[in-house]
């Protein structure tokens, strides 16, 4: 009889609950007993906080409500571990709860900073010679995971802002030619454009695009933007950008900071970014005289689960699934990657990566090479990349004019 | 033979372009010959500016895809024709260019300011006894044209207000208990609460819905606002807060203009408002020392045709086909409303009212008696009230993982 605990953690996506769907379903079909999910992930695992997932999913209709709830149905936590020598003590207690309740197997679903927990707690128990296994589910919209082709959450992400900023496209272009309008559109990524470059996906036959992209990879110069903003208005009077939320100067400079020093650091030591695309269009307004939007996508880019990719839901739900799978095989400081086999049949494989150490805490950025630098785009190859992870939609289940979620009794 | 002109006025909605779909499938059946389009309202139409409908819907599909399109297909203006008395001159114009072209009749799909010029125009008309007669199609977001129950547009912004402040909501709860979290989401309406009321659709059984609304109706104190957050912090920690971006305080000032009193005013002398939602963060933040997160729908709120009501979109369309009807029976000076007839079942009639000056530059806001003052939130008979009109889902036509839409050929 073996028993397995799962647990959520770091910013919440659109389909992280797809893959604790999966994880919950594989666990049962291998034969887990009890599959026990954590609340606010480890941070409730230290209080013995959790719940039995068969109270909830024993019920086929509730695990397809919560294939359609956006945000961790579990909570989530950014409580970091720390070092094994400096706090022995929270890996004891860790395992004393895991032993207390006969938990085997531990499944965190998460992204950089999850993973670097996965890493600690499995080579804590590997020194230790602790019985419980540890195994990693990717997860974030940033998709600034190393070694998977992209991460679950992701692509559902890219779906949003493609469709989003086409109906953006369409309503800045209202006033046609009599009135020059900008709306400046900024879009989650702290060190990656990733979710950037999806707004390319808005332009096909029907849609111009957006006129020019700026991505966290590249420096941003004020005078240039203001420059290549001017020219684009000689060719046309409705200008839409998408810009990153961490869009940097050459001297490595966040824009956002260049109106307020005064930023809030997270838990991680990352810095609260906001209000980059205000700061541009005030200073479009101010040099350019035009009539001019910040438009900020906010928490709205990782909640839209009324937009979710199938391709994508389905992704993370398998993802969940081989993750319980190497639960159940005893593997341990592995995480589950997505290998892409081709584009074109879109064809991905499910693949385990062996040394969670190289994936904490690295951060995958767009490669160069697919960024068209002189005209602010991105190139057909990256547009190749995004394409296939926001095919097909998930039908949602309406009741009363809204989709319907499933949440966590008090 | 008797041809029709059709033009699209003011701020756009996700199913102006229903209405517009309405106005030519009724026209051409009724025998219209040729059903023009005004490219960017009233003002185009003085450059004799506008094409053959033909060209685009005699193709069905297109009709179809004309129905998803967000923005407005024939674009925009907010030109105001001004005083007969001092613009006889462009008064003229109009009538000399609809003269030149053989038009009879004059469909005007907008809001208050565009039934200003629907009036102004059948005024004119029956003064100089001119032929042409002139209809107003009622449209706008924010729901505050008189005599009609609702307004076309209003519903679908009101889906989408619901069914994203539900993902907001469960986003913002994912921390649980572990973290304070308050996320104050800004939405549209300058003088009435309509909008931001329908945030209490968000409530159901497995949604606590938003903790507060607060209302332009309702004059607004910032200490009050200050003590009844501290107040819900007491009862749970995952605060979703929904204001209108009108919000005034008792000496009529509004909250957006506490930041900044340099607003621009646009051509009807409409104030530009912006940032109340960020306004009211860093005063929570900095008084109760909580992670707080502004959030403004801006223009999404107006363009998610993805999200469109199927009710608002029917009767944005049945509102264009009446206003053919109308047009074709040669009636002037009147414009479409809609009378319900019941909420349970919900019934609508479609009907015309005859004094197109007790409608123009007259705001509707909501009744007292449907706000709850002292628990900032509003009464069952307004969620009543709401609820049929996000009745139903509109099937997109997708492509390629997006929905597509028609746009006027450059």
């Amino acid at each position: 009889m073996k028993n397995l605990i799962v647990g959520q953690s770091g910013g919440p996506t659109s389909v992280i609950n797809g893959s604790l769907a999966g994880v919950y379903y594989e666990a049962k079909k291998k034969g887990f007993d009890k599959v026990y999910g954590m609340v606010n992930g480890i941070e409730g695992l230290l209080q013995e906080h959790f719940i039995d997932l068969d109270e909830y999913f024993a019920d086929k209709n509730n695990l397809e409500l919560l294939k359609r709830t956006p945000s961790s149905f579990l909570g989530t936590c950014r409580f970091k571990l720390g070092s094994i020598k400096e706090h022995e003590e929270t890996y004891e207690k860790v395992f004393k709860i895991l032993d207390k309740h006969s938990i085997d197997s531990f499944i965190y679903i998460g992204g950089n900073d999850s993973m670097d927990t996965v890493e600690s707690l499995s080579d804590y128990a590997k020194e230790k010679k602790k019985k419980q296994n540890f195994i990693g589910v990717p997860k974030t919209i940033d998709n600034d995971l190393p070694i998977t082709d992209h991460c679950p959450g992701f692509g559902s992400a890219c779906k949003y802002i493609a469709t989003t900023l086409r109906e953006v496209i369409q309503d800045n272009n209202c006033y046609g030619n009599t009135k020059p309008t900008i709306a400046v559109v900024e879009i989650m990524g702290r060190h990656a454009g990733w979710l950037t470059s999806a707004s390319a996906l808005a332009k096909d036959d029907s849609c111009d695009g957006v006129d020019a992209i700026y991505l966290p990879e590249i420096p941003f110069n004020m005078d240039s933007f203001v420059q290549e903003t001017k020219e684009l208005l000689k060719k046309k009077s409705s200008i839409v950008i998408a810009v990153s939320e961490g869009i940097k100067t050459e001297d490595d400079q966040f824009v956002c900071e260049l109106k307020d020093a005064n930023l809030l650091v997270d838990s991680f030591g990352h810095k609260e970014l906001a209000g980059c695309a205000e700061i541009l269009c005030k200073v479009l307004k101010e040099k350019l005289n035009v009539k001019t939007r910040a438009i900020t996508l906010s928490t709205l880019q990782r909640a839209a689960a009324h937009l979710a990719s199938k391709t994508d839901l389905e992704e993370a739900y398998n993802c969940g699934r081989k993750g319980a799978d190497l639960a159940y095989r005893g593997e341990s400081g592995k995480m589950v990657y997505m290998n892409r086999i081709s584009s074109n049949p879109y064809k991905i494989k499910y693949e385990v990566f062996d040394d969670i150490h190289k994936i904490a805490n690295i951060e995958k950025k767009i490669p160069l090479e697919w960024i068209d630098v002189d005209h602010n785009y991105v190139k057909q190859e990256l547009v190749d990349y995004l394409r296939p992870l926001i095919q097909g939609e998930v039908k949602q289940i309406y009741k009363d004019g809204i989709p319907q979620h499933i949440v966590l009794k008090k």
